[in-house]
């Protein structure tokens, strides 16, 4: 059994400032199994609890053209009866234990989870190894799920004009990449998945090589190896499994913008969204700095650029806001929205964000502005420290979109290291025009 | 050997009215050999001359994801060594017959043609049939046509805006089909492409299952057959060959916009595309339909609609028209574009296209500029039959985008029965904005 063993007290690698807050010092140890699984243990012996999360790399942007909506399937199909459990078994025996389990897909990732008292640990790794390779596809598994996955999507989807339109947003954002799709998938290739097609998907990418195993709470290192020996160890990994590589986005050279209109939206919003760089292994200060540009520009609270000028200074907006997400293996995206207050055009309150925004380029973030979200994340960096559970998604999201441990170690000390020029470099560079769509969901006009 | 045998004379189908000009009575004749080589035989004995025409089912929208531009890349790799052939030799020995010869790609196909003296056709196909399995590929020969190839991309679009800003668009117009990537590739995938890929795509996709044999000119069908069944017929066909099944598009529910400027740009230009039914078999009308939908609004000459009303009546544009390409495997496009007058701002113009679309779909087409346009088509459609070539043309394009030799035979009786009333349905379906992208391609912005 060949494995590496690495163990960081994390806190260490925070600089706690004088009055910071105190900080449980978190232990995280990483090895891998010889079939290929990586492990991640993070002990917090503080509560007599455990999660077990199990995360493969695949997510929707490794489907196949035309199967869009596949690997959020299996979010379902991995409830449904292997060799040893019967359909629904695997949560009724969570529930027994007084645990909680759930899954959750994105375009790079779909993890399991369970939390439970942690002797019970042994126990959920068994039935997770379980489903790992022994899931039972049969043409009426399939066929009932897809109409419980379109039903799914009626509700969250079709019936959501937000949720239309930032679909539309999204596959307009990408030229070339299938970060286009939408997770959940097209209807009309839901519709079409069927049995040997989610096979094919099961063998390929449900194994050990293509996992990552965060196990958080009251448990040890050794303890959690004998474990994943025990129920993970035996399994084989799928033989040469192909490198993670999806079409990249070509030059996006012409700024796009979108308009869509329907009678269920009573108020006009509007969402732009730019290519952004990710957190790339090893050079994460891009995207460190778009936290910052995020927080400045439209952070949560009211003490953001564009919450202070255009809700407040001179109000044309309900709310806006910006956001950053960086967490991808392949791109991110900056995104502003808005909704504009009744009487105030969209016309009006888009030029309004954009001269906020040329006004920020041209000045630069405020001192105090920056110093005092300098200081919030540290303290939430800090704080993360204390949620077990938390970290364990970090680490699973982050072994899954490209970066390593060492990476998730040195997300807090490059964050404190962002300078003001950094967030001004990094804003010049994504906040192009030509990167983006700006999309507006507008009330249905009236008919003249 | 399995053979099905129709011969039709295609000039009987054509209503000829008093006065139509003399049509020559070309005769079709449409076989298959035993390995799935479809062949098309079009009678013309007036010269001495032949024409053969190679069409694969195999274009940019069958490319794997990541290697756009590798349906092209045949066109090249196509004239380099076989095991009987130097690199060049195939071009060589056709001009050494006083023949001509060439190839060309689009999303749904990859064609190559000699026009020769009709005594050469054996050798033509010999050579044809030689490289169909039997080219050669090495690291070498890829690498350096790859550069040819990325060449070709800079001088045809890389360094053309007009280019570019097609090539934004078409991305911007389909959310999930591969019709979205250009033809040529996107630059960054070209320069991944490689040997083992080009080998995989050519054993795949280069055979005779895979193929339509157009010969048009002095032949006879019996020595076609002949022709074929000694040269293409001991060709193995590739086994379990897929259908083609490419993404296919979601609803599109929002209108796009995109602006592209560029400094070589002199003057504004409009394209505007929106997605629009294809000529499907059995079911030609509204393809028919649109073809008159695009003469009457702008149709070449000055009697559009479009020309009419904003080159000569109110004068906003330099000139202005609109386009339909039905001939596709999977969804055609409408297009309008424009450039407007020096002083016209681009709004304006837009506006007053927008206006004519909008009156003509108030009030439909005039009964007289209908009437012409039947009768052009009748006339362009018996003018077709005089060239031998065009008709090889025809019955390739359609016999790769999954139309029948029937279907081609029907299309001017298909057009002749197009009333007004069918050109208002498919306007009203077709010119909805939710399935279009409007694009700008613009000047740089002075510096202000």
């Amino acid at each position: 059994m060949r494995m590496t063993f690495r163990a960081v007290a994390l806190a260490a690698l925070v600089p706690i400032t004088a009055g910071a807050v105190a900080v449980q010092a978190e232990t995280v140890t990483d090895f891998t199994l010889d079939n290929g699984l990586q492990v991640v243990v993070i002990e917090d012996h503080r509560a007599p609890v455990a999660v077990q999360m199990l995360w493969y790399r695949t997510g929707a942007a490794d489907e196949a053209p035309g199967q869009s909506g596949i690997a959020h399937f299996f979010e379902h199909l991995m409830f449904k009866a292997t060799d040893d459990l019967a359909a629904g078994e695997f949560s009724q025996i969570v529930a027994a234990q007084g645990g909680e389990d759930n899954a959750f897909t994105s375009w790079d990732y779909t993890a399991y989870f369970q939390r439970v008292a942690a002797d019970r640990l042994d126990l959920m790794m068994q039935i997770e190894a379980d489903r790992m390779r022994d899931l039972i596809l049969t043409d009426d598994v399939v066929a009932t799920e897809r109409n419980v996955i379109l039903e799914e999507r009626n509700q969250r989807t079709d019936s959501d004009p937000g949720s239309l339109f930032s679909e539309q947003l999204r596959a307009a954002q990408y030229l070339n990449h299938p970060y286009a799709i939408p997770i959940i998938g097209w209807r009309h290739e839901i519709e079409g998945l069927d049995r040997a097609e989610a096979e094919a998907f099961y063998r390929t990418y449900y194994a050990p090589n293509n996992a990552v195993l965060v196990v958080a709470g009251d448990v040890t290192p050794d303890a959690v190896r004998d474990m994943a020996e025990k129920h993970y160890g035996p399994i084989a990994p799928t033989p040469g499994l192909a490198p993670r590589q999806r079409p990249q986005e070509p030059p996006q050279l012409a700024e796009r913008r979108l308009t869509m209109q329907d009678a269920r939206v009573t108020e006009p919003f509007l969402l732009r969204s730019y290519l952004a760089p990710q957190r790339r292994s090893g050079d994460q200060k891009e995207a460190a700095a778009l936290v910052y540009l995020a927080e400045l520009l439209g952070g949560s609270g009211t003490t953001s650029l564009l919450a202070r000028k255009l809700q407040f200074e001179d109000p044309k907006v309900v709310h806006a806001y910006a956001y950053y997400s960086g967490d991808a293996l392949d791109s991110g995206v900056f995104g502003l929205g808005l909704m504009p207050l009744p009487g105030v055009t969209a016309d009006a309150a888009e030029a309004a964000m954009d001269a906020v925004i040329a006004d920020f380029l041209a000045t630069g973030p405020e001192e105090r502005a920056f110093a005092r979200i300098k200081t919030q994340l540290r303290a939430s960096e800090v704080y993360a420290l204390d949620n077990a559970e938390g970290l364990a998604r970090r680490y699973g999201e982050a072994l899954t979109t490209g970066l390593t441990v060492q990476d998730v170690q040195d997300w807090p000390q490059v964050l404190q290291e962002v300078t003001p020029e950094d967030v001004m470099a990094v804003a010049r560079k994504v906040l192009d025009r030509r990167q983006s769509v700006t999309g507006w969901l507008l009330p249905e006009e009236e008919v003249q």
